[in-house]
């Protein structure tokens, strides 16, 4: 352990560590801090759990989170990491404008983690489910070399149809609800130390937040296709553009995301960088990026960011995404996999 | 990679790792592995997937596998661990009663990988998900120091009740279907460099079956409580015994488990110790150990081993697994955490 994790999360030297305890001594550190509701009609103990499934289909997701990859134990606690575990999922379930309603955690724990570190993640998972509804209804644990969190999530669509990536059609309208470059200014702040030139954009680096309600409410207002930005604003539209089989055309950033500038400007300026290149390149904001048909009324809180435009049938090299009718500058977010 | 693993799998030298291949380039190898039936509504390449639910609950559980502690990659191939991850976790959808219907895959992959591996990985899961009928909906992909596969299943019931572990009653008849220390024969065998001895145990070790299908049956036949052994017949029948608040008493193993034993026998002799150690204490097997009212015809594959009875209120310290009317004198099996 880091000495600034210690400074961060002090941990008296007499603190359990994860190999102090029983399987059953740590789930029982675990349980309490993981919702529950009616969907749930058998939960963790058992060979599997039971969640009710209203609608006849069930959504599905999964993602996992690896240590010293996509979080460090110096710069984020148990609770955020967490958080972020549980966000991350309930975002994508969102994005097919479903309701989430329930989660499953798989845990690789070292021996030598403090015990607190994972009753903080537990606590994560609860605070970023329990608001929505979203009961955490089973796991699993076992011992390794280095923490891994793999979460998978449901969620019922309420007899609507799924949204997918691939609806998208010309003259669209291009929608974002939630933040743009704030979780990568906080991370960009981490890196230099200078974490208190903007506490709220630290935070949103560590536990984002995601406009889960916006998902469901975008479906109904008949989005052509949504998806989770997880990884960049240019590169998750270039996904939904090529899946759409159109160009996403983005609206002038310093007009259209002027809020989210403002929000990144201090951070910006302490840093010397350009700030949209957190807006439009920057990852893990995980708000949600929708298609709707020229005459929707965009739900709140979605915001027009651009239109879709059809691909020119000549141009074989056409880029996926425009700004301002401009092929980019920024260099697109990144890829998890080779990261 | 140790000289055991190119024995058994050799890599050319030209051939790709993982760290040589895009994301997509893996995941181009990985697709065409995967089963995709009527029951998956959205598959693999947006925010979630979408599969069936017709009973309107699901059945959903998680298991993790992590290299070195689970499985080692000299002693099992990628196509081994997949069918291993498959089989375990389909296995506990079944030991509710439910018909396996999906699941996704959060893998962590090193870079040094061969790619090869990971395509095995994707065979195996084809292999163990499509005889059942059950898709491969989803995934995730991270790098990261060691292999970790962490699985969700999700089940379909069917109309039925979900079978608990809790609901064992004096008087019922305990059953088995599937092998009873087959794999920790294969395993021991492995350790002591004995492979060549009984290549059927080994394989069983390697990538266990389970009697799939016997759970939904055994819901049908009106079975009062069922689990998947995994962590050997003495401790998973002491896990059901604590959760029905009563004491499982298992018939004498030589004659109840005679087939067993039998399969055993020659690794048991060629390695000098009791093959019953196995029989009651090996993990690994994934049979279904279930309970039936006395007057229920057990379906096949199930046969009776014991029977159900009730807790003396005065005894305290009571075991809560006796085998034919005695403490047993072996040990039980394993805590996958501390272990």
């Amino acid at each position: 352990m880091t000495d600034s994790v210690r400074a961060r999360h002090p941990v008296a030297p007499s603190a359990p560590l994860v190999a102090d305890l029983s399987e059953e001594q740590l789930l029982a550190r675990i349980f309490p801090h993981l919702p529950r509701g009616p969907r749930t009609l058998v939960g963790p103990g058992d060979d599997a759990a039971v969640v009710t499934a209203p609608d006849g289909r069930v959504v599905v997701t999964t993602d996992v989170l690896v240590e010293d990859r996509h979080f460090r134990r110096a710069w984020s606690s148990g609770r955020d990491v967490g958080r972020r575990a549980a966000v991350q999922n309930l975002a994508d379930v969102a994005s097919m404008g479903a309701v989430p309603t329930s989660l499953v955690v798989a845990l690789v724990l070292p021996g030598d983690l403090p015990a607190e570190w994972v009753e903080g993640l537990a606590q994560g998972f609860g605070e970023a489910c329990a608001p929505h509804g979203v009961d955490v209804v089973g796991g699993d644990l076992s011992g390794g070399p280095l923490v891994v969190v793999a979460v998978t999530a449901h969620g019922d669509l309420e007899g609507r149809d799924p949204v997918l990536r691939s609806g998208a059609r010309p003259g669209d309208v291009v929608a974002h609800a939630g933040a743009c470059g704030t979780s990568a200014a906080g991370l960009a702040l981490l890196e230099a130390g200078l974490a208190d030139v903007d506490p709220a954009a630290v935070a949103s680096f560590r536990a984002p937040t995601s406009p889960l309600a916006a998902g469901p409410l975008a479906a109904a207002a008949g989005a052509s296709a949504m998806l989770d930005v997880s990884d960049g604003l240019l590169r998750d539209a270039g996904r939904l553009a090529r899946a759409s089989g159109v160009v996403v055309d983005l609206d002038d950033p310093r007009v259209a995301l002027a809020p989210d500038l403002a929000r990144v400007r201090t951070a910006a300026q302490r840093l010397g960088v350009d700030p949209q290149a957190w807006l439009l390149g920057g990852g893990e904001d995980h708000g949600l990026l929708a298609t709707f048909p020229p005459d929707a009324a965009l739900p709140a809180p979605f915001r027009r960011i651009g239109r879709v435009r059809a691909r020119s049938p000549l141009a074989d090299a056409e880029p996926d995404v425009l700004v301002a009718g401009e092929v980019p500058a920024v260099r697109p977010g990144w890829d998890h996999f080779a990261g």
